[in-house]
C-alpha cells in the first residue's frame, strides 16, 4: 500500500479516489460536483482527445461548435429527451449583477431573461434546430459533425471522473437520408469506440445494445461498449444512439430525397467523456498507485539517476541526454528526473504512484558496466540490461506493457463472467463473485425492472451477435431466446 | 464582388458579416449573442490551438481544466474585478426544470441555489481560488497552468468572431515567487502571441502596454499585442496580464519563500480567442472572398479537374493520387474536388470565396502537354507550370503567399499610421485618413477620457520600446516624453 492510498479491497470507493488525489490527477472543486482537472489528469484527457479526434476525422466527420445555452423551448421540443434530462439541469436567469449599495455584489433583477437558458446537459435541440438551415436536399446529406465540449447535468452523488456535474466529453451528431445509413453510422461510431477502448486503454468490452428502460432519452436504439471493474461492477464507456426521425419531426428538419419527395432526416448522435480516465484508474490500478498503458501515459519512461558525487551526475547526464534523444526519436515521452531535492526511494514512489510504465535507474557502477536498472510498473519485475540496444528495447516492452495489461484485463473478465440459469445462483453470484452475469430474460420491462429492484443488478446490454439459445427467464420463468448480460454498474 | 458579399467599400460591417456566412465560417445561433462555428471555421481555429498549444508547452506550461461555474462570492473577493466583470455575466439560480402538470416545463422553483452560479467570465477567482492548495513554499512555484474553455461574457453589441457572448479562448494563469519573474512570464507570453500573429496569421502587431483606463480589471499592467483592419480600427488580438499580488490577496494564497518568510504570491494571466479569426478575415480578405495565409487555411490547395468526358477524368485521377500523394507527405493540406455536381467555374469561384491559397486546375490538354493552370488567391494572378517539380514548386508558392499576405498587411499598417502634433490635425485624420495615429499625451485618465468622448478613439497602447521624445499633448498642450497610439478601435 502506497503512503495515503487505502488497499482496493479493503475499500475499493476510497482506494479510487485516494488515488485520484495523490497521483494529482483530479480534486473537487469548491462549486458542488465539479472537479478541477489537473495537469497530470488532463494530459491523458489530451491523448484520449488527440487519438479518437484522428479516428473520428479518418471515418469522414469534421469538428463545429455549438452553444453552451440552449432556450428552455428548444429543450422541450422532445418529450422523451426532456423527460430525462429536465431533474438534473442548471438554469441560467439572469445576466447581471450589481452592487446592491450596501457593498454587496447581488443578481440585478431588472436583467432577468425572458427565457431561461438550460447549460447544455447534451446538444441535439440545438444541434437539430440548427441543421433546419444546413438541409433542404439529399445532396446535403450526410452531415458527420462532433463537438468536444463541457456539459452540465446536476447529478446528486459524484464521483472524481465517472460522475461530476460537469464533465468534458465529445458528442457526435450526424444526420442522414435513410434509417440504414443512419444505422450503419450508429454501429460504425460504436466499432470505433471499441477499438480505442481495447487498443489504446487496454480495456476489454463488450458491444451491445441497451433494453428500452437503459435507453437515452430521445433514441430509438442504444448501443453500448460496457468494460468491467476490479470490483466485478460494470461501467459504460461509450454510447452511440440511433435517434430514427424524433429530433427532425421535434425540430422539423426535411430534405428532399433522390425521388423528389419530403422526408424527415434520420438521425445519430454518439459520446465518450472524461469518465474514460475514471474507467482507465479503475480497471488497471493497484494498491500502489495507477497503472497506466503505455499508450495513453503522460510519460512513459522516467530515468533516475542514483549517485552521491555530484561528478557522477555529469557523467549520468550525458549518457541519458543522448538516450533520450534516441528515445524520443521513436516517439517515446521520457522524463530525466535529476532533482536533487529527493532521493532515488521517493522518486521511485512518486512515480509507481503515477503509474509511469517504465522506470529506468542509471548508478555509476552501470555505466562503469554499460547497463540499466528496468523496472516495469505493470509486472512490478526488475532486470538488469545492456546500455546497447536499450532504446529498441524499450520501445518492445513499452509494446509489451501494453498488451499484457490488456490480456490482465481480459483474463480477469473471462474470470468473472458467468452464466447462471436460476435467480437463486443470479443472487448468490452478485454477492460472492460479482461480474458480469449471463443470463436468460424475458423480454420485458417489468422483469427487468424487478430484478433490478431486488438485486440492484441492470442489464448492461444485449451483446451484439448474441449466440440465439432457447431458455427461461431467470425471474418469471417465461421463454427467452438469448442470454443478456447483467450487472450492478457505476 | 462575389454572390451575397458586398463590397468592403461600400459596407464594411456587412462585408465583414456576408464573408462569415458566404463562406460557411459561422453563423449566429438563437441564443442572443451566441454563434455556431461551423466546420469550415472550426477548422482554422483547431490550427490556431494547435500551434499555439505547442508554443505554450514549449515554454513550459501544461493544460488543466477548472470549472465553469463560479460561486458568486469568489467572484466578489477582487473588488476591481468584479467591477468589470459583474454588469455582463449569466446567473445560474436553480438546478432544476419541471412538469407544471399542465404539460409546460418550468423552473423548479424548489431547486433554488443557496449561492448563485456564475458561468465563467473568465477564471482567475476560481483557480487562485484552487492554488490556495497548490502552493505552500517555493518549491511549488512557478505554476505555469493554461486552460481552453469556453467563456461567456453578455455582450450588448455582438458581432460573429469579433464580440460573442460566448466564446472560445485560451486562458493562462501562472504563479510565481518574485515580481520580476512574473513580470518576465507576462512579456514572454505576449511575445508569443505576437510570434504567433505575425508569423502564422501574416498579421503585423504592436506589442505595446495599456494605460490604466483600459487595463484588465484586476490586473496591475496589461500588455497587447493591436492589429490594423483594412477599414482603418485597430483591433486588440491578444493581453497578458501582470497582476501583481491582488488575486493572492484576495484568496490569500502565501508562500514560504527561500528566506523563510511568508508572502503573497505573484500572478499573471493571458489569453486569445475565437476572435482572433474575426481579425484573420479583417485582416486579409477583399471582395472576392476570404484570404486565408497558408499556414492556417484549412485547405491549402484544391485541385480542379476540367473535362468533358468520363475518361478524361481518369487519366487526370490517375496523375492527380500522385501529386496529392507527394504534396501530403510534404504536409501539404490538398483536396481534390471530382465532383460532378458542379461546373469548373463554380468551383473556382467556391474556393475563391473560402479563400483557398491555390488552386490547381488540369484539362485534357494539360495532361498532353504535361501542364497544369495553378492561381493564386492573394494576387488573383494565374501561370502554367510544368508537372515536372510541381510539388516543390508549390511548397515554395505557399511560403511565399504567405510572406506576401504579410508583407502587404504590412505595408497597408505603415501607410496607415501617421504621427500628428496637434489635435485638429487628429481629428481630420481620423475621418479622412483613419488608421494608427501616433501622438503625444499629458498621461492623464481625464485627458484620454476625453479624446475618447470627443473622438471615439481611444489609447490603443503604449507601444514596448518606444523612442522617448518631448512632445507636447495633442489636447491639453501639457509635456509630454513619448508618443503613443491612438486608434478606434473593434
Amino acid at each position: 500500500m502506497s503512503k495515503g492510498v487505502i488497499s482496493k479491497d479493503e475499500d475499493y470507493s476510497q482506494w479510487f479516489n485516494d488515488l485520484i488525489i495523490k497521483s494529482d490527477m483530479a480534486e473537487y472543486s469548491p462549486v458542488r460536483g465539479c472537479m478541477i482537472i489537473k495537469p497530470y489528469g488532463y494530459s491523458i484527457w489530451e491523448k484520449i482527445q488527440a487519438q479518437l479526434d484522428k479516428m473520428f476525422k479518418e471515418t469522414g466527420h469534421q469538428n463545429a461548435y455549438f452553444p453552451l445555452l440552449i432556450p428552455k423551448s428548444f429543450f422541450s421540443k422532445e418529450a422523451s429527451h426532456v423527460e430525462g434530462f429536465a431533474k438534473e439541469c442548471a438554469v441560467v436567469t439572469h445576466y447581471r449583477l450589481k452592487n446592491d449599495g450596501n457593498g454587496n455584489i447581488v443578481v440585478d433583477e431588472e436583467a432577468k431573461l425572458e427565457e431561461e437558458l438550460i447549460i447544455r446537459p447534451t446538444s441535439e435541440t440545438i444541434i437539430w434546430n440548427t441543421y433546419r438551415g444546413w438541409i433542404q436536399s439529399y445532396r446535403d446529406l450526410p452531415i458527420l459533425v462532433n463537438q468536444w465540449a463541457n456539459v452540465m447535468r446536476w447529478e446528486m452523488r459524484t464521483r472524481l471522473f465517472l460522475r461530476t456535474s460537469e464533465f468534458l466529453w465529445q458528442e457526435g451528431h450526424t444526420a442522414h437520408a435513410t434509417a440504414e445509413e443512419a444505422v450503419a453510422e450508429t454501429e460504425q461510431m460504436l466499432d470505433v469506440y471499441a477499438e480505442f477502448a481495447e487498443n489504446w486503454m487496454a480495456l476489454p468490452v463488450v458491444k451491445g445494445r441497451k433494453t428500452a428502460n437503459e435507453r437515452f432519452a430521445g433514441a430509438l436504439d442504444t448501443y453500448c461498449i460496457e468494460a468491467l471493474m476490479q470490483d466485478g461492477k460494470a461501467l459504460q464507456a461509450g454510447t452511440s444512439h440511433f435517434l430514427g426521425q424524433n429530433f427532425a419531426k421535434a425540430f422539423d428538419v426535411k430534405f428532399t430525397t433522390r425521388d423528389n419527395k419530403q422526408d424527415f432526416v434520420w438521425a445519430t448522435s454518439w459520446g465518450v467523456s472524461t469518465r474514460l480516465i475514471g474507467a482507465l484508474i479503475m480497471a488497471h490500478s493497484d494498491d500502489a498507485g495507477l497503472v497506466l498503458p503505455p499508450k495513453l501515459a503522460p510519460i512513459q519512461v522516467v530515468i533516475v539517476p542514483i549517485y552521491k558525487h555530484p561528478e557522477e551526475l555529469d557523467a549520468i547526464s550525458e549518457y541519458v541526454k543522448g538516450l533520450t534523444k534516441e528515445l524520443r526519436s521513436k516517439d517515446v515521452t521520457v522524463k530525466f528526473d535529476n532533482r536533487d531535492t529527493h532521493r532515488p526511494g521517493a522518486k521511485f514512489a512518486e512515480y509507481e504512484l503515477k503509474g509511469v510504465p517504465l522506470r529506468v535507474a542509471i548508478g555509476s557502477r552501470d555505466m562503469q558496466n554499460g547497463t540499466v536498472e528496468l523496472a516495469r510498473r505493470d509486472t512490478k519485475t526488475k532486470e538488469t540490461v545492456q546500455q546497447d540496444g536499450l532504446a529498441a528495447h524499450i520501445t518492445a516492452l513499452l509494446e509489451e506493457i501494453q498488451t499484457n495489461i490488456y490480456t490482465k484485463a481480459s483474463t480477469f473478465r473471462a474470470e468473472n463472467t458467468t452464466e447462471v440459469d436460476t435467480y437463486e445462483e443470479f443472487k448468490r453470484m452478485l454477492d460472492e463473485q460479482p461480474g458480469f452475469i449471463s443470463a436468460h430474460w424475458d423480454g420485458t420491462s417489468e422483469t427487468e425492472q424487478k430484478i433490478k429492484d431486488e438485486t440492484k443488478a441492470t442489464i448492461r446490454c444485449i451483446p451484439l451477435n448474441n449466440k440465439q439459445e432457447e431458455g427461461k427467464c431467470i425471474l418469471t420463468g417465461n421463454p427467452s431466446t438469448q442470454r443478456v448480460l447483467f450487472a450492478r454498474a457505476y
